[in-house]
C-alpha cells in the first residue's frame, strides 16, 4: 500500500472541537469521520484497528463455546411493550415509524429480540445452556454526544445471552464470561478491573463492570492495587475453578464513584494498597434471572414442568474500546501512539527520500516492501512528498512501531531503522526482519 | 459441536407462508427467523453462510486494491438534500427524527456519504483513483415485504465507490470491479451474466447488472448461451486485459425483460444460441460521472485545475446471496441442498445411533469428531435422540455434504459414510477423510 493511494487524510493540526486524547487523535490521524452528530464513518485505518478488536474479542467468545448469530438493527416496538421497557427506556430510545405507520426503534440492546429468538427456538431443557453472542450496530440517541467514539450515538457492541435452567447453572455460565472478558481485554493489552455495578435498566442483582485505568477516564476508581496482579492465565473454564476465580476477584474492593463508600474502602484496604485513579468502562456483564424469560413467557421443558430460562447478559464496546486504547496509550505530548501489537494498523512504514529526479530510493522501498511481505509483515510505503522528519512524526501519531528511512544514512547493504523515538540505527534488512518478527511473536 | 447445544431450530414442515425455495428452505432449518415484516434475525446456521459469502465478497474486492471502510446506517437528510435525491426517493426511505427533531435517514445507499468523505479527505488528482467498499446494513421500506431474505427490508451489502480524474481512468476502474464480480460469483459456483442494464435513481449512462440463471428467478433473461462459456480465469487487471474483456463479454445479447427487444434478439443471436430463462440479479455495477461530485462539490486539484471526480458505484447483496444460492441449488423434489465447497455450513455431520444404554457409539462419534478436527474438517455430531432416517433427511436439508453414521453397519475399523442420496459406503477411516479432504481443495 502507498501512502498517497491510502485514504487516511491527516490534519496538520489537532481539530478544535475535541476536548480528548482519542477525540483528537482519531479526527487528526484520518480513523473516522464525523457525519452528523455521535455518528462516525470509519475510514480504512480506524476501520484496520476497529476489525483487529473484533476479531479478539470473537475467539474470545467461541473460546467459551458461545454461538454467534446476528439480529437486526431495527426492532419492532412490540416485544419492548412486552417486557415493560418500552417506556422506561426514554429519549435515548429512537424510535421510528416505518411507511405503514408501525413502531419500531433501532436497537440499543437486545435482551427483548434474543428472549423472542430463544422463545421459539429452544424448548427443552436438554438444549440448555445456551450461550449466545452478536456484534452489531446499536443506537443510543445521546442528548449531548461528545468525545467522538467514547460517547457516541451509533455504536459497535459485542452483545452475549446465556440461558441456563437453575441459578446454579446461570453463575456458571456469568463465570464463563467472567473469564473470557478478563482475557479479552488482556489480549488487547488492557488490565481491567471487574467491578460491583449497579444493573440500571437492564435489571437484576448481579453485575461487574469491567474498568481499565486512564488518567482521562471518565470514573473515579477505588480498588487495592493487589487485584492489579491476580492471575488468570491458566484458569480451566470449569465449574469450580471459576467459581474460585470469582471470588478471588471480589475480595478485593474494586469501585467506581457510583458504589463508593469512604468508610468502606479505608476498612477493607489497608493505606499502602489503596488505589485512587481513573478509569474508563469496556464492558458490562448482568444476571437477572427470569426477568425477560417471565414476562416473554420464554420456558423450556423441564421433566414435563415449565421452567423459565435463567438469564444473563454480557456486552463490550467495540467500537468504543478503540479510543479506550488510545486513552489508555497515546502520549499527547510526544505524540507517540503505542497500540498493542495484536491491533497495531501497519507493522512497518518504509519512507524513502522522495528525489524527482532520482527513483532509487523508491525502487528500493518497493523491493524492502516485497519482502517484508514475504514474512507477512504488514507495511505501508511513505510515496509523498512531505519531508522524513515530517513522515516519522505521522506514524508516531499512527503508532507504526517500525520505520525504515531509506535516506542518505542507508547504503547498499544497511537501511536506517527507527522504533518511534528510539534513536535511529544503521542495521541490515535481515535483522530488522528479525526484530520486527519478534515483536510480533510476542 | 454438538446438535442438541446448537441454536439450529428445524421445522418438521414447510413454513406455510413462504412462497419460494430459498424462504421455506432458510424458515425450516433455522437458518433464520423474521423478527418483523422483513426484518429477520440471522441465526447461527445461516449467520455461518453469510459470513464465508462475505469474506469471498471481501477478498475480491481487496484484490482489486479495493479499500475497506465504513459508514454508518443512520444518515442526516441534508448531504440527500445536496445531491437532490432526499425526494426523489419515496417511500422506500426509512425517515427518523432525532430526539432534536433532526431529519435523519436509514442508508439505502451510500453514494452521498461517500462523495462527502472523499471531498473532505482527498485533494490532489495524484490520490486518484481510489477504490473503497464497505459492507453494511441498508433499509428499504418496502412496501409489500416477501421471499424471506430476497426482498426484505434490512438486508446486507457490499457497496463500493471508485473516484477518478477522467472518463477512461473511471472505465478502467468500473472494469476491474466487472472483473472482480465475475470472479466473485465464479467463487461462489455461480454464472453471473452481466447484462446491459437501466440506471434507475442511482444515474449515469453506463450500467451492468449480474443476473444468476435460477428456474425461480424474478426476471426473464434472454442471452446468447455462448456468453456463458466465456472464460476470465487469467485475465490480469490492467487496462487493455480489462478493456477486451468487457468488449468480449458485451459482444453478446443479454438482457432481463426490463430491456428485452424480440426484434434485437431475433437480429442479434441465432436461434441456436438463444436462451430464454428466469434469472435472480445479484449484483449491480453504475457509472454515473461527476452527477455527485458536481452537485457536491467534490473535486481535486488538477495542476491547479478543478477537476469533479468521476464516480461508480458498485454494489452485491450479501444477505441476498444466501436465498440466491439456495434457489440455484436446492433440490426440493429431494430436499437437498448443495452449497458450493467454499460456504458450506459444516464439512461433515457424525450421526451416531444414540442407546441410552450404551455410550459406545457417541464415544467413537466423539474420537472421530476430534480426528476430523484434527485435519480442519468443520463437523457437528447429531447426539439427539431423533432417528438416523430423519437426521441424514435434516442433514440433506441443510446442506452437509459428508454423513458418517455410527450404526449397525459400523464395526470397529469401518465406518458407515454417506454423500446426500448417494448409497452408504463401509469404509475405513482414512479413506473417508481423504474423501473429504479432496472435496475441500477442488
Amino acid at each position: 500500500m502507498y501512502f498517497s493511494k491510502s485514504l487516511i487524510p491527516i490534519l496538520k493540526n489537532n481539530p478544535s472541537e475535541a476536548k480528548i486524547k482519542s477525540h483528537k487523535l482519531m479526527l487528526r490521524t484520518g480513523m473516522i469521520k464525523q457525519s452528523s452528530a455521535g455518528i462516525y464513518s470509519w475510514l480504512p485505518l480506524g476501520f484496520k484497528i476497529m476489525k483487529k478488536i473484533e476479531k479478539i474479542v470473537r475467539e474470545e467468545q467461541d473460546s467459551i463455546g458461545a454461538q454467534e448469530l446476528l439480529m437486526p438493527t431495527i426492532q419492532s416496538a412490540d416485544i419492548w411493550k412486552e417486557s415493560g421497557r418500552y417506556n422506561d427506556y426514554g429519549d435515548e430510545m429512537l424510535r421510528i415509524k416505518d411507511r405503514q405507520n408501525r413502531e419500531m426503534l433501532y436497537g440499543p440492546t437486545n435482551e427483548e429480540l434474543i428472549t423472542d429468538i430463544f422463545k421459539s427456538s429452544i424448548k427443552s431443557y436438554k438444549s440448555l445452556p445456551q450461550l449466545v453472542y452478536h456484534i452489531q450496530w446499536k443506537f443510543r440517541d445521546e442528548l449531548r454526544p461528545r468525545f467522538g467514539v467514547m460517547r457516541c450515538r451509533e455504536f459497535y457492541m459485542k452483545d452475549a445471552y446465556s440461558f441456563d435452567l437453575s441459578d446454579e447453572d446461570a453463575t456458571f455460565s456469568y463465570n464463563k464470561f467472567f473469564l473470557s472478558y478478563l482475557r479479552t481485554f488482556k489480549r488487547l493489552g488492557l488490565s481491567a478491573i471487574p467491578m460491583a455495578a449497579d444493573t440500571g435498566p437492564i435489571g437484576g442483582n448481579l453485575s461487574h463492570e469491567f474498568v481499565i485505568i486512564a488518567e482521562t477516564g471518565e470514573s473515579k476508581v477505588y480498588t487495592d492495587k493487589r487485584i492489579l496482579s491476580l492471575d488468570f492465565q491458566d484458569i480451566k473454564p470449569e465449574q469450580k475453578s471459576l467459581s474460585d476465580l470469582r471470588l478471588n476477584f471480589d475480595q478485593y474492593y474494586a469501585v467506581t464513584d457510583e458504589k463508593f463508600n469512604q468508610e468502606e474502602f479505608d476498612k477493607k484496604v489497608k493505606n499502602e494498597n489503596k488505589l485512587q485513579t481513573k478509569g474508563i468502562e469496556v464492558g458490562h456483564i448482568f444476571y437477572f434471572g427470569d426477568k425477560y424469560s417471565k414476562s416473554m413467557d420464554a420456558s423450556v421443558d423441564y421433566n414435563g414442568k415449565k421452567s423459565y430460562a435463567k438469564m444473563g447478559s454480557y456486552g463490550i464496546g467495540v467500537s468504543r474500546l478503540v479510543g479506550a486504547l488510545i486513552e489508555a496509550n497515546y502520549d499527547d505530548e510526544k505524540e507517540i501512539m503505542k497500540w498493542p501489537t495484536s491491533v497495531v494498523p501497519y507493522q512497518c512504514a518504509i519512507i524513502p527520500l522522495i528525489d524527482k529526479k532520482d527513483k532509487s530510493n523508491l525502487e528500493k522501498a518497493e523491493k524492502i516492501y516485497k519482502i517484508l511481505d514475504s514474512y507477512n509483515i504488514d507495511t505501508i510505503i511513505d510515496d509523498t512528498e512531505e519531508s522524513i522528519g515530517s513522515k516519522t512524526k505521522k506514524f508516531n501519531m499512527i503508532g507504526i512501531p517500525n520505520q525504515i528511512i531509506l535516506g542518505k544514512k542507508s547504503t547498499e547493504t544497511e537501511i536506517e531503522f527507527k522504533q518511534f523515538d528510539n534513536q535511529t540505527k544503521t542495521l541490515k534488512l535481515n535483522k530488522v526482519i528479525d526484530i520486527i518478527r519478534k515483536d510480533l511473536i510476542n
